[in-house]
């Protein structure tokens, strides 16, 4: 007997962004794996049971909630944000990829989300209006010299950057370091916004050049977006500033 | 007298998709301005007014809004997927920065939602699982030698790429030449997804490799997402293979 595994991003945070799949999904499971914050935000019901992890053992959780739904349970694996952008949905795979054949045969959904970098764009205007990119400054699962290639590559071909785990406890130079790299590449008036907890309670949404660019402004929380050349600031009297995009590139 | 306008994002197109938020919005809302076919997906109050434009009519529209919004009225500004990426946040912040004074003072509210790309992704699996990137294939308002550079820089950093605005009659041959640039820097056995319509009752997702990578079997309604080298394929036998691109890059 094989249960499912639905796999459900519950977006940003404030839940008139969650999307009713993604409620609806919730509604329907029995056993919620997932980083213990993103499980703080649901209401469960008494026949509903929790299981909280740290939010750096994704593998083991991926393994468990498998084991769990294979076994005949309707599971639910909880990412923020959207589940498929550095979140669980790839550590499902990984581990249904090496794990036994009745992980295969698991009825697996899973429901999108709005992601990180859209919220933050939706607060600051349209910084992701043309092509753009989202890149992980973790280094615990690849080396740092592919991200520096990584930065140094999309800068130099104009597309905005999303920055996603800009910065930890564990990882305290990463985001200084992205930024000197970037200043290398970039006019040192690109807008740069730090946007955290876009949507909830907490939100702060800062805009400083690539120039003022400071890491310690950011923590785990904030996704930070880098401008290209073309990326423009629209001052407003008595509000917050424009960050856009255009739509175009001159030839 | 200033009025609001709300950029709206309504997600893929399925309703499940879109977020309370976004629903909110609408209901607030007195006049509707969008592409006919997004604007055809809301059921509206009779005292709701709508004004359909053209796709490739965006800043028209977005002056249109302004100019409504800045009479006073209560303005929607309709978007599928998420309004920042590909869509009408970026002409609307256009238009404010070319226009008249009265339009920065508008309220000005941007709605994020479920952009392409995730729903296609969560269809396939989790292709975006790692550092990916979206681009618009659509000449119209950027030099193709400059969406040529791009796909180059990107494929050979090793991110997963989701093209928006693949193909359409009057821009026939632009994604069968990305193919063929592609297959000069990728392995020809990239997966390649064609993601149509994800989340509606006319959904198709079709996998390929980047060999086989046909471009007439993509439309307007198509998200292409092509793998990073990293990019894998499982099977599972009796259901849809599963394709994701894992959280690491080797050393």
């Amino acid at each position: 007997m094989s249960g499912k595994l639905t796999v459900v991003g519950t977006g940003p945070g404030n839940p008139d962004q969650t999307t009713p799949e993604a409620t609806a999904a919730i509604a329907a499971a029995h056993v919620f794996f997932g980083y213990g914050p993103y499980l703080d935000r649901l209401t469960l019901r008494p026949d509903q049971r929790r299981v909280a992890s740290d939010n750096r053992e994704e593998l083991a959780r991926a393994k468990d909630a498998l084991h769990t739904a294979a076994s005949g349970e309707q599971v639910c694996v909880v990412s923020g944000g959207d589940p498929g952008v550095f979140a669980m949905a790839a550590a499902i795979c990984e581990a249904i990829e090496a794990g036994p054949p009745a992980w295969r045969a698991v009825d697996l959904a899973i429901v999108p989300g709005v992601t990180a970098m859209l919220a933050v764009a939706a607060r600051a205007g349209a910084p992701l209006g043309h092509d753009f990119c989202a890149i992980s400054l973790s280094d615990n699962l690849k080396p740092w010299t592919v991200i520096e290639a990584r930065l140094r590559a999309v800068a130099s071909a104009g597309l905005v950057i999303a920055l996603y785990n800009p910065i930890s406890k564990a990882r305290p130079w990463q985001l200084g370091t992205a930024f000197a790299i970037l200043r290398e590449v970039l006019p040192w008036t690109t807008p740069v916004i730090f946007g955290r907890a876009a949507g909830r309670p907490d939100e702060a949404m800062t805009i400083v050049t690539l120039a003022e660019a400071d890491a310690t402004k950011a923590d785990m929380a904030t996704c930070v977006i880098i401008g290209s050349p073309e990326t423009r600031i629209i001052e407003r009297e008595g509000l917050p500033p424009l960050i856009y995009s255009p739509r175009g590139v001159k030839a």
